[in-house]
């Protein structure tokens, strides 16, 4: 599975010379901290990532986060760079309805695939997060012993900015953990916004995590994620709710079969699951696997990460385009009394729209 | 439910010396044709369509649907007044699984609504059709009593171009349908493309019809469409079907209590339907009308008018800045080689569309 990435070095004609990246402590002192981006050549990124160096592998995400120019023509570089040695991973993309437990279950359920020798990282997406917030220490706190974990590395989600700013960052850094080694790849998202949408289209297989008492929970998800997912996970199945999850189990199985079929030949289905007596993890993984060689056997795999690829060139490109047309200045002072008119009836939504597109095109001559 | 239209006249301040525009017959010589468009004046084309003169509310409508700037000029003009007397109507999206017989539900439900009192506008989108393959007879002769009916008017869907281009044509017929007195508008869609999605946007209630037999069926729906509905009609519920109806009919209704709730504060059900008996087409008609009670006392349905309004607004915009770019001669030859680039994994979305971009920059400077 991971083939192609032994070969990483001769495949990116790293300079053998240095061996080992210099390690830099985050937390030195400001001058270091301010300048700690240039002390690493672009080789120093790459073999610091081929060669598995934690430390490297989280600047060069943190490069791949930052806004400023210089950063991005250096990230640009090294995502390109390893975009050539990324092998075939399971890209997982995980959410659930509040309360479903998603940090516990990623815990328990995460250390299944590095006790049976799987490298995983744990990326996340959520445009609501503040880094300054402390999230980190959070997500670390919130999976103890994964963290512990040699074979796991957990990445809180990239901070501030669009959905669209946050999911490139994401994606980019998945490119990185595979040529690291990291060969299972959990995304994970709080379901803020579009969020789903967002981690449905860079992951391989979608996972839902849903409570038992279907009804109430239903609050929390947005509408056409159940479409979207491969496999949903009733969730807290231990102690007095172990008839509640199987009730939960039997209702959702009935509705998948009533959603049209996906495009992967695959035929997603419900199974229960508890953290804490583990039980379900294994089939759940199980599920997982023979989704993998299904797809891959088909040829659905491959399908569907060209699909991304394209859809996320034409995706960045659309949203660029967009933020260029709204930070124009002329724009964003006419914006709000066209929306109102529009949303008053005073106005047609395409006589707005062609004004305001009239206004912007007078100043690009 | 119509009173604003009522005083239509004055609020245009129309010109009340013309009382009857001249009615062109569309099939005089192509000297005629050509020009037919340029024989209407402004005035002429509101009078007839508030008068509901059917010649000009048609000759408004390929107004609308033209592409020639100086027809959209006079369009946008039309809309715009048109758009200040259109009062509250009922705005009902229908799509359907191949098979389910839209057609036919369409001409023996509507009747309900034009032998009340009502009057119906069939409107359409269809991204896929091609006018001069005679969709315009294909829909009438399918809806042979419907288009008969002088309460009724069918108007098939405009042709070629983009889903954009033909939901902004149809959005705008709609506006146009209203001001001519039509209080009950079915949007129609054949499910090709995004087209469903199109149609709920420019709906207040969305019907979806579905057959019998749960299963088979469902390859011809989209993921997503079940949960965007208000009601699931299961047809054909008539003779050897009905046992099945019945349990399509249960099984739908369980499925659709899993779904998160809609933000109208409505319940989303399913209902069994026979065109042919006419066995269950009244209590549809109450579920809709129930729906637009429901909303229109708890504000929903003037919520979701607005958010329409502005959704196609930014919509409008979007899909015109996207045309540009992707019209643009540069982008138009390297786009290809990109795209062959990102799918190969050869490069990285975000720098390939990073690149682009670029190319695109300089263009302008």
């Amino acid at each position: 599975m991971t083939s192609k990435k032994v070969d990483g070095n001769s495949a990116l004609k790293v300079n053998k010379g240095i061996e080992q990246p210099p390690v830099i402590n985050p937390y030195m002192s400001n001058f270091y901290k301010k300048n700690r981006v240039r002390q690493l050549t672009l080789e120093d990124y790459l073999n610091g990532i081929l060669s598995s160096d934690l430390t490297v592998l989280s600047q060069a995400i943190t490069l791949v986060e930052s806004s400023r120019p210089e950063h991005r023509e250096v990230a640009r570089e090294i995502v390109q760079r390893c975009q050539e040695v990324a092998g075939e991973s399971m890209r997982i993309g995980i959410t659930g309805v509040p309360g479903a437990g998603k940090s516990t279950f990623i815990e328990a359920f995460g250390r299944l695939f590095t006790e049976s020798g799987h490298k995983l990282a744990v990326l996340a997406i959520d445009p609501s997060s503040e880094k300054s917030k402390g999230s980190i220490l959070g997500d670390k706190t919130r999976m103890e012993k994964l963290s512990a974990d040699k074979n796991a590395f957990i990445r809180p989600s990239p901070s501030g900015g669009s959905l669209g700013g946050v999911a490139r960052k994401t994606r980019e850094s998945i490119v990185l953990c595979e040529a690291a080694g990291y060969d299972v790849i959990f995304i994970e998202t709080v379901g803020v916004g579009q969020s789903e949408t967002a981690v449905h289209s860079m992951s391989d297989f979608f996972l839902l995590l849903m409570l038992s008492g279907a009804g109430d929970e239903l609050q929390g998800i947005k509408r056409g994620i159940m479409e979207m997912s491969d496999l949903i996970a009733i969730t807290k199945a231990d102690g007095n709710n172990i008839d509640k999850a199987f009730l939960a189990k039997a209702l959702y199985s009935n509705a998948l079969h009533l959603f049209p079929p996906t495009g992967s030949g695959w035929v997603p289905s419900a199974l229960t699951s508890s953290a804490i007596t583990g039980s379900g993890l294994e089939e759940i993984k199980q599920k997982i696997f023979e989704y993998f060689d299904l797809t891959r056997k088909n040829g659905f795999y491959y399908k569907k990460r060209e699909e991304q690829a394209r859809f996320w060139m034409y995706e960045t490109i659309n949203e660029e385009i967009k933020n260029r047309f709204y930070a124009n200045h002329t724009i964003r002072r006419r914006l709000e009394e066209y929306e109102k008119l529009v949303t008053t009836g005073r106005m047609g939504s395409f006589a707005a729209a062609s004004e305001l597109l009239k206004l912007y095109n007078e100043k690009w001559k």
